[in-house]
């Protein structure tokens, strides 16, 4: 292939956090990479203070992928002169457990980690959670590289620098803010999603066309079935864009402190109360925020906010991905106690993050429990 | 006491780390203050993001002051109509554990405690660094406010973020920056401190002297007998200054990424070793201090960096100050070797900060393994 072919796919996106700003590169699959990834960890290196006494890498890699990417980037670590180990993770979120961190803290271990010692993190969003964890808190934080490999971490959770693990009492109650050194996408990590979990990345993608960006929003619905055909010219734009609007509201609120953060949640206070009441499995996160934006988009038409045509709009183009627009097995009691303990809330009333427009949210308690019945009644199957 | 009195008896210290500075505030025992902390967490609180949403604390104590100062802050914390508990923590470097971490965790779910719930953190060293890191790693980060009770945690460990916990196989190596919103030191808190702890201490006190004041060095050798007696005034300036000092380190290197922090490692190769060597409790953190100070300002004076009467100077001071200046019950192999696990090492030599001058010093590997062996051999009882 030519040179210009491969700068086409291509896509660094820069992340600017200060002190702990990074990259993320975005490459597609067909770009040739086998050295490439070696050329960014050596430039990540060099530009941090990491660089100066590397000498040694843990891969942390979820068991599913193992063969394929694992190694494959145990051996890129290896021939930059790193003394490489792998640990392999079970697959699932039952993975973002206390066991699971310490069995991790003791491979490093094993292999005398100092604070150079780099981890890098391949598979989705639990093993991102939990080996950024692992590297945000030993020795008092490793310099870390993130390779998130299903598209719901590409677009999501490697964009923020939010680590944790689960506690029997709360989801990602024990965590930390640790930004990476630098983010690796490469999108021929996708070729072997599964289509639910491929879906379900496109649902977060959605999201920020509604909460951030209407031409994003317009090139989803010009390209909604190359999307979903993986059209390699089309993911690439979508998650670097993506990724480009994640780190726009990230720059602005690192540490979630001045509640700009929370319009990300468009969707999510209805798909948290699906998550919680269809049970684990049902949903998965992606579907529940399908349906959850579907929620809200009616909401903010039920308030006056905009006009139902948009509601309508986010609905079909919802379904055009092939996402849930219907809740199913719930019950409404249930989702409403569910909603009423959202994290979000204030002074014992729900609140969603609604559209004002195509493009802007804001977070708001205007929808009384007589709205939200209302609006999940036509939904409910 | 007139206005003027009290003012004296108050120092109040910047620590600039950008969006994570915060205040030190030292008060004289004498003024004034029951309703002057509530004051300064109303303060703190305001000033920083945590302010918007602080309902609950959770004020975690050391067991043996429990009585005096651990119900004295909750009063306080309640008083500012924060929901308040107490988390008693036995004293002892054993609390350093997973477990007591865990402990703390679940006082703070039982609280259920949101990300704006403060941790108040009462005590010495290990209460500040097992409280410490709580407050880093649960819901991704609590403010915290460090109350410092003993003279070592004033002048060292409650300037610069350092939080962890102590894992079977490494001391402090499950552990994360974290900086307090505020640390508020009471010198009345060091009434009742053992008067061995009170000198160990002092031995960072004097750190400061030798590394980055020389000016300080002199007021400390002019005013060694009312240190030890504890004269307030003395002790207000022997604080104040040693955090504007470390401060002024941890403000150029926060993370510990330039290795410019390792200044504040003179006297701790030694000190780390004879520590040990001796085994637990047989020196105090800070006596050891006092010994590997008085070893490695001899060391620096076999290599010709400064007059062997300066070394006699540093000795001097470190005997009136009730430090040893000798090293017992430790054998010279195991010395040797445990200097050789030091983490500063690179490439197989030992490193050692050693004093250029009064005020000033430099991390080196210029000592030869023979320097170091007829230096402890003077020293040996």
């Amino acid at each position: 292939m030519s040179l210009s072919d491969r700068a086409a796919l291509t896509e660094r996106i820069d992340v600017d956090l200060g002190p702990r700003s990074y990259p993320i590169e975005v490459r597609g699959g067909h770009a040739a990479k086998e050295t490439d990834f070696e050329d960014f960890v050596r430039e990540r290196l060099e530009a941090t203070w990491a660089g100066r006494g590397c000498r040694k890498a843990l891969v942390v890699c979820d068991a599913q992928i193992q063969d394929i990417w694992g190694d494959r980037y145990a051996r890129h670590t290896t021939n930059l002169g790193l003394k490489t180990r792998i640990a392999e993770v079970p697959t699932g979120e039952k993975s973002k457990s206390p066991e699971a961190l310490i069995s991790l803290y003791d491979r490093l271990i094993d292999l005398e980690a100092d604070r150079h010692t780099l981890v890098v993190a391949v598979g989705g969003g639990v093993i991102g959670d939990l080996a950024g964890f692992a590297a945000a808190s030993f020795n008092r934080g490793l310099p870390l590289i993130m390779v998130p490999t299903t598209l719901l971490a590409q677009v999501d959770s490697s964009v923020g620098g939010k680590t944790g693990i689960n506690h029997p009492r709360g989801k990602n109650l024990i965590g930390a803010f640790h930004q990476p050194i630098g983010v690796w996408i490469d999108l021929e990590s996708l070729d072997t999603l599964p289509p639910r979990e491929f879906r379900s990345g496109l649902a977060e993608v959605l999201k920020y066309g509604v909460i951030q960006d209407a031409v994003f929003f317009d090139f989803l619905e010009n390209n909604a079935e190359k999307a979903l055909a993986r059209d390699e010219t089309v993911l690439l734009h979508l998650v670097s864009r993506s990724c480009r609007l994640k780190a726009d509201v990230v720059e602005k609120d690192e540490l979630e402190h001045t509640g700009l953060r929370a319009i990300l949640n468009y969707g999510h206070t209805v798909a948290h109360a699906i998550e919680n009441v269809a049970g684990y499995g049902a949903y998965l996160h992606g579907e529940a925020v399908g349906a959850g934006m579907v929620a809200e988009a009616r909401l903010a038409a039920r308030l006056g906010w905009i006009e139902a045509a948009l509601a309508d709009r986010i609905e079909r183009l919802v379904r055009r991905l092939e996402l849930p627009a219907t809740i199913e097995g719930c019950d409404m009691e249930r989702l409403i106690g569910a909603m009423k303990h959202d994290k979000k809330n204030k002074l014992g009333r729900i609140r969603f993050v609604l559209p004002r427009k195509l493009g802007s949210v804001e977070l708001t308690d205007a929808p009384t429990e007589d709205d939200v019945r209302e609006v999940l009644r036509g939904m409910m199957r």
